[in-house]
């Protein structure tokens, strides 16, 4: 009951959110709808776990004595959030306000490099960016992985299959170097979509979340919840079959998603797998998009309606409130939207489908990492007894 | 509280199933953790209510005395369900312990007819079910109708489209003779999934469910629960597009699944679109396809290969635990899942998927009405209440 009463009165102040005034004890209580005796109790509790600060403010005139103001704090706990992707590495720490203090990001040609090596190198960024936060007073109070491939539910911390960096069965505290900061891995692509329902200003309760990076992963958040499937896997949207009969994927099958929309095959489409070799393929494929490049122009419209393909069969499946496109389709979204929407228009007409329920993703990029250091910082907000008492 | 113990000690009842030895008040109170006082007076509501009844037994020998037995009545509150295929109309009472008392089933081409005329004749057969159920001491306490189409979420008792009827935005009570009697109308797919999770000896807790008649649909059990989607929509299955570039769809797109897996389809690849007009096509199909016939083998071939990938999209979007082939599929299934199999073996390949988690129904064609009729069993069997006290 009293965890239950702290994450209420840690919401509250959390949601006051940018200070048009200053929010005092009574306010919260008022708020809550709780005493005023019990939630000073529990604000004092959650000052002395380092969730809450309390500053004096100056006097507002009217009144002639100064007031005291409480906000989430800055400083103190925070959430690491780690990310390994087939061509990068990043990392972000994000206060108990959600706000992201710290990044990093390292490119790293990481497909095939064995993931004792990569890992290695991940904890050691992991390890900067941690102490880039410690100088900002934060202290990281968990810490989750994204990666590129599947987390089943039932095993704890390993990674059963990264398709794109060839990884099967990788159990990430057998290669950390420090097993107190031993991250947890969770798929990529589920963390992009709770980034995206945590951070958007208006998120669908329903949705599914598309999250490219070199692969292509979806998420289906149903309810304001992450669905996993029964064993994890579910929004396997890069290998459904949009053309059977089509070109050979990785994977086995033939006609996979990945094989039209995923970078890869965009950059071939596009004449631009040299170039990709060089700097980020994603911003190459915008600019030549953006200077009317025909085949890029005509890699992109391929992409999209593969795209659009793949999404009609979820749209009909799940009957969402919506559709994301996030990671690097955010980026190239002014050229994949059209394609996209026009493919869903003629796959999608039993049922109404409208096509500004289809939209880009605001995070792009960085909705895994973002996803992965908030997930530490929700679970507080949901138990601020998981913070160590002051 | 009381509503819920009601619940618990029908539960109860129910559950000792198959009488292998008499059931006694006081067993009930050992098994759900109640006196035996409280458990007596819950017994009396529910004898009142007409949902239990209590028979002297013989003496077994042992004890001298004769004892009392409590048993789920099998008279008394009764489900009606009633079901518009596009070539039938069916209806099904069960009584309170979810066996099936009545069936009528009639051959009617429904197609294109108008829905005032159709709901009369289905609102007739479901007068003659009642009068036979009547006679067997059976009470009607809801009516659940199945229709091959789509009922939003929103709506009360409205089919908003039903594509292989033709109709568009059909109440039902506009068109029901009697207003005590209006049945509610629920997608038949929904209702074939629930019956399946209600009746099959082993059940999964999340599988899609395909449900064949002329149309094709599907449903979607998550976590034991069914998965409406947003608006009501979730799980349209026929038309995923299967060969993006294939045979145009009576709803204006191309390569629909149903275009290669539905009734009609098949029948018209087997060269049976004729003879399929009298009598069953599907015991039609059957028989051909029992007797070796080439044109109707390769028509199921190639309807099973659609319907695998179909459902590929399906397993690489939701994970389920199984596969379920319900409706006509359920009768074909010695043709079709080697070839729905095969498909599904050849396109699921990131993740593990055995064979054996795609199964026929053991229903069939009865699953919807039988889902409609037990839909009203198992509200009555979660709030006792809904029957008159005695």
């Amino acid at each position: 009951m009293r965890r239950r009463n702290l994450s209420v009165v840690l919401g509250a102040v959390a949601a006051h959110g940018p200070l048009t005034r200053p929010l005092s004890r009574a306010d919260v209580a008022a708020r809550v709808g709780l005493t005023r005796a019990a939630v000073s109790s529990l604000v004092d509790e959650l000052i002395g776990r380092g969730a809450l600060t309390e500053a004096e403010t100056a006097p507002d005139g009217r009144v002639g004595r100064p007031g005291r103001a409480l906000s989430v704090s800055d400083r103190g706990p925070a959430g690491l959030g780690l990310e390994i992707g087939v061509t990068h590495l990043g990392a972000c720490v994000v206060d108990l306000r959600g706000e992201p203090r710290v990044w990093r990001r390292a490119e790293r040609a990481n497909a095939g490099r064995p993931a004792g090596q990569v890992l290695a190198e991940i904890a050691a960024l992991a390890a900067e960016a941690e102490a880039e936060a410690r100088d900002l007073g934060l202290r990281v109070e968990g810490r989750v992985l994204a990666v590129p491939g599947v987390v089943p539910n039932e095993a704890v911390g390993r990674i059963e299959r990264a398709p794109n960096l060839d990884w099967r069965s990788v159990g990430v505290a057998d290669h950390w170097p420090d097993q107190d900061t031993v991250p947890e891995p969770e798929n990529e692509a589920n963390l992009g979509a709770l980034a995206e329902y945590w951070n958007a200003e208006q998120a669908e309760e329903t949705f599914v979340h598309v999250s490219a990076e070199a692969g292509i992963g979806a998420a289906l958040v149903i309810d304001g919840q992450l669905f996993r499937g029964v064993r994890g896997f579910a929004g396997e949207l890069g290998h459904i079959p949009v053309y059977p009969d089509g070109v050979r994927c990785a994977c086995g099958a033939r006609g996979c998603l990945e094989q039209y929309a995923g970078q890869a095959a965009v950059l071939r489409e596009a004449g631009l797998e040299q170039h990709g070799r060089q700097g980020d393929p994603v911003a190459l494929l915008a600019e030549r998009a953006g200077a009317g490049h025909a085949p890029t122009l005509a890699a992109l419209d391929r992409a999209g309606r593969a795209l659009g393909l793949a999404l009609a069969s979820a749209v009909d499946l799940i009957d969402p409130d919506g559709l994301v496109l996030g990671g690097i389709y955010a980026e190239l979204a002014e050229w994949l939207l059209p394609s996209v929407r026009a493919e869903l228009a003629d796959r999608v007409r039993v049922r109404p489908w409208a096509p500004e329920a289809l939209r880009p993703s605001a995070l792009g990029r960085r909705g895994p990492v973002l996803g992965a250091a908030q997930t530490t910082i929700r679970r507080i907000m949901a138990d601020p007894t998981l913070l160590p008492a002051g």
